[in-house]
């Protein structure tokens, strides 16, 4: 597969970020949702931020509290050497006795990066989405973007102590925008909704992981309306060995191409080695599989992908399509973003069906 | 609180119920869902069948396999000393490197028992709802009936190595019935539907299992139509400590009263001992808990409920009301199914407002 990186990688990196906290640091702008809005490319980065801690033995651990709906950002402080805790995840703090997270150790919101050309962006100074509600109070994660006419819903992983929810937010002018609540329940994450109604139902990718049966695998389900969800369906599951038997989970929009809807996803190994694939769903029917690349189309290669807050990450949430080329955004190493062109005939010529 | 346990109790026992397949035994009969129709009180029973093996060191586990949409009985032998599988939970069998489970040790399936004073129960010799789709090769599980004028509408654990998913049945003759799916996605179970639209909208309890963040609780979501539902919201958690610490989840349809909607639930403390309590819903807003029970309004304190295949536990998927008396069907120990008659004026008295 050809891959060309643009030449500008990584595209945004934390340096690039101005803290919206007072005394944290960015340490992830990643994971970027994708719009074409008003002649521009947006990236709804996913920004992450971690409270500066002055003593290297004590974690700060960020939490909106809710009082009466006002939410106020507060610093829980841990001492690492405190048994009750698990601190050997950089992205979490759990509980030494049953392993369940019991903070996070970083905040994310989404904040938009703007482009005329698709290569050098400009950073909002305000966040976008902020968390609002006490089921985001511990972030907002990893949106997804999905243009339907002229309204753009926003789908994201909602987090709190309560699990990880999908948030669905609409908005037609990335200024202001509707709330719609979660439209999955815990735990969910890695929901992409398709742009168009394919025989009367709204469809969606999601990606539940369930607990005492089953892995983390992608699931479709359908809709009337986009707020309510049902007659869900398995769609393609991990492999025994290889790139793909750790995790999968959506990862683009699905785009229509005269094979059937294309669908660009992450899958990790059992080492948590994060690449992208393809697989191909059928025009009529998506809950049919009709083919899917048994290589990666993209693995992390490049140094801002193999090094940097998780390393040996590469993770789209959305793509842009113009012809034959597909420039996948996506997050490296749970720290920058970057991009790359493919060629979708290529990427379908490298399809094995079923 | 006084509970008026039926001297019959148990009332189905795995003796009084002939297995459906060959070369099987019932080791249970329980958490049935209730449903009043046509001058009878039913019963729709979990009937968890296991098969007969003549050698102590081997394991049969039952998996129903589909080769062009038809399902067909296999049992797959192990052996106990297999060092790849652990066989310390009799209810199922689980992979020694990451404690997911690779098999149930029993196939359930749901029959129907009829019964015109609600205490002698004739049982169908034929099951009612049989797995029949790949999202239920391992199963059909704890089933709950909502009826909605002349039509009864059957939420029931749908298992698969894919995970435990929420499917969904109508009927309104409980001999023929339309299957609508899985409504919710797995990790999911112990749903009720309400039985009436509360200012326009269907609602309904459900229990998701997260596996990274969050724990075992009770959530609210809403529905047009019941078969597509979103805007999940977290209702009822758990306790720090007591008979509550460990998960909890809807049990019987919520009935209204004149003080809120009454919901008897199922909690289990830490040493999955399971018990019965109560919560009030606001009767216009479900998603707002007026009240619930600090202590259980029943306790596996009989001999059926303390002893049996998987011991303390009482279970309810159902209730019948009748004036003031709250008559709670309930599995017990995993084995068998019993009742109890309470005060619904009792009930309430002992709710703590919040």
């Amino acid at each position: 597969m050809n891959v060309k990186r643009f030449e500008e990688n990584p595209l945004i990196t934390p340096e690039d970020v101005k803290p919206f906290h007072d005394n944290h640091e960015v340490i992830g702008v990643f994971n970027a949702g994708v719009a074409e809005y008003d002649g521009e490319t947006l990236l709804l980065l996913r920004v992450a931020e971690r409270p500066i801690s002055e003593d290297p033995k004590r974690v700060k651990a960020p939490v909106i509290e809710f009082t009466n709906g006002e939410g106020k950002l507060r610093l829980v402080e841990l001492h690492i050497e405190d048994s009750q805790y698990d601190f050997s995840d950089p992205r979490s703090v759990l509980y030494s006795s049953d392993n369940r997270a019991a903070y996070l150790t970083s905040l994310s919101y989404i904040r938009i990066a703007r482009s005329k050309n698709g290569r050098q962006f400009t950073i909002d100074d305000e966040p976008f989405i902020y968390p609002e509600t006490e089921r985001e109070a511990w972030g907002v994660e990893d949106p997804r973007v999905t243009q339907i006419q002229d309204t753009y819903y926003i789908q994201y992983s909602a987090v709190s102590p309560e699990g990880i929810g999908v948030g669905l937010i609409s908005t037609k002018d990335f200024s202001t925008y509707e709330r719609h609540g979660l439209m999955l329940h815990p735990e969910n994450k890695d929901v992409s909704i398709f742009p168009e109604k394919i025989n009367g139902k709204y469809y969606t990718l999601h990606r539940p992981v369930p607990k005492g049966i089953g892995q983390p695998e992608i699931w479709l389900a359908e809709s009337d309306n986009l707020l309510y969800w049902g007659n869900h369906q398995y769609l393609l599951g991990l492999s025994q060995d290889g790139w793909d038997n750790g995790r999968i989970g959506g990862g683009a929009i699905p785009f229509r191409t005269d094979k059937g809807w294309l669908e660009i996803y992450h899958a990790a190994d059992k080492n948590n080695r994060y690449c992208l694939g393809a697989v191909l769903l059928d025009s009529d029917n998506p809950a049919k599989v009709l083919a899917k690349t048994e290589e990666p189309i993209l693995s992390p290669e490049a140094k801002y992908e193999v090094d940097g807050f998780f390393g040996n990450v590469v993770f789209t949430c959305g793509v842009t399509v113009q012809g034959d080329n597909v420039r996948i955004y996506y997050g490296a190493s749970d720290t920058s973003m970057a991009a790359a062109d493919l060629s979708l005939k290529e990427i379908l010529s490298n399809l094995t069906y079923v």
